[in-house]
């Protein structure tokens, strides 16, 4: 009987060759953070750069995770690999559960083209926008050309990281007025395309004038990318060609104007900034506890000591 | 003409013998956060711990100033020196501004006995909760025996500020129940005091009852502090004295039973844990910006490191 590698090095082969179960513990093993995440992260990067990322997100009941499935179908059609990351608590692809690894979308779980993972979006202590960017990376380096990241528009930072996508699908339905009212802005800001899903409803043409009346405020440069507003019934599949179309648009204008590798310059810098400072809250963490910390507390508490002193002794080494 | 003192260590002196503008230029130092504010931070400890401090909250509108006021009218009757630090947009001692030094309570302007500050709830790159405790550190060591703290109790910070005192005055109004509903659990908690202040108002008694219950439902010790609930008219003084008098007596339970020493030793602890975190946060800020940084993201952008690589290259010195 094999025991259960958990070495990053040897999972990482294992995954490179095709193996899910290595992926999946990967991904855990980022999702846990601290150094194993980093040697995956060192991996990772240098065998990066090839998959193209979608957000797709959203109020709640949206029908974001429908839509993620119908795109999945339609990938599958054409034989392209896909992997999602789901990070939603409410989408059946997490089960509304918390943690691990769930392929629950009946129609694609046993199809070894199709890798689904749910993130969860609390208790990351390197921070959820870290994991996720950290998961994407591997997802591309074991080669997943197309990867899809579902995520609720509720929370800024939610909307941050489907903003982080190289294209971002902003997901309304007609009459979406008041519900995504606190995140309107937020999801104008990140979205390239709109789409009016659950199209079929009542109130779809008001959605689509009331977008683009938006759009028309937002003053878009001349040669800036207008983002689309499709409709989609996903349960359906309507619309959904036309939408991976645009997808393909947006793209291929992403890299001719170099929007691309503007975008992904900037994520890349955020992501060191990140980096630096989650280690330092962690180097915080570690500093207020254990017994150095207790022994110079009880300096300070006897007046043998004042703070700041007590605060450089502990310090010592950090110019800060 | 002498010229602008700005040293810390020769301000302090000055400060500790009554000079009010050096006293001022010391708190806006504190402010001001830095080297600077460690200094007087080291110059401050040693010669405190001889001030009592009361915490004034409460929703806005309550008539926290007013109160702090009438208590200062009464603190001064008996010729007691005190100090009042507002941490307040919205009192009438800042003016409703934001930063300085201000003096506008008419009745104690021109009063050498009453040290009124106002400190500026945004813009403390040290953290609000430090500065205030600094800066209560600093009015103790110049000699004040007597320090109110006034904050408006809305907001996780402003109120965890107020419970910091030795003893903590919640202020509320008949009919209170709606305008603090979503902070009367954080104002229950840090209550040494009930104030039901315009007490001459319909649903005093109604507001009694309302806070007796809950006190009832507190699940207090059997030797423990039950706050006591006193009405006032601050306007008219009514109260006052027998507010103070509770305070004396909240005074004398803290230092006999031992409740003093132990609130004192946690805040001097959560100090610490503060400054160790301020700092860290300071580096995290030196870190991500000048040219090494923009050396190291540069290689990062053109493939030539990886990003976790780049960090640890960023935080060479420091374990973390």
């Amino acid at each position: 009987m094999a025991s259960r590698v958990t070495d990053p090095t040897a999972l990482f082969a294992s995954a490179v060759n095709g193996d899910r179960g290595s992926l999946a513990r990967l991904l855990s093993l980022i999702e846990r953070g601290g150094d194993d995440a980093r040697t995956i992260g060192r991996l990772t990067y240098p065998k990066s750069g090839n998959a193209y990322t979608v957000g797709i997100t959203g109020a709640p009941g949206a029908g974001k995770s429908t839509l993620t499935s119908a795109v999945i179908g339609h990938l599958r059609a054409q034989d392209l690999n896909v992997a999602v990351l789901a990070i939603d608590p409410s989408s059946p692809f997490t089960g509304g559960a918390i943690l691990g690894d769930r392929v629950r979308m009946q129609d694609h779980a046993t199809d070894t083209g199709v890798f689904i993972r749910s993130m969860a979006t609390r208790g990351h202590l390197g921070g959820l926008s870290l994991a996720t960017t950290e998961a994407i990376r591997l997802l591309d380096a074991v080669g997943c050309p197309w990867i899809l990241v579902e995520t609720v528009g509720v929370g800024q930072v939610e909307v941050e990281i489907a903003g982080k996508a190289d294209t971002t699908i902003v997901v309304v339905n007609p009459g979406w007025g008041d519900a995504v009212q606190a995140n309107k802005a937020g999801l104008m800001e990140i979205a390239d395309i709109f789409v009016i899903n659950k199209a079929d409803r009542k109130g779809a043409d008001e959605t689509r004038r009331d977008l683009e009346q938006m759009l028309d405020l937002s003053d878009l440069a001349h040669d800036a990318w207008r983002p689309p507003i499709l409709q989609t019934t996903a349960t359906s599949g309507e619309g959904v060609e036309e939408l991976w179309n645009t997808v393909a648009q947006h793209r291929e204008h992403s890299t001719t104007t170099g929007l691309l590798q503007r975008r992904r310059s900037f994520r890349l810098r955020e992501e060191l900034r990140e980096i630096v400072e989650r280690r330092l809250e962690h180097r915080a963490r570690e500093i207020c506890s254990g017994s150095e910390w207790d022994a110079l507390q009880n300096k300070v508490l006897e007046n043998q000591l004042d703070p700041w002193t007590a605060a450089d002794d502990m310090l010592k080494g950090i110019k800060a």
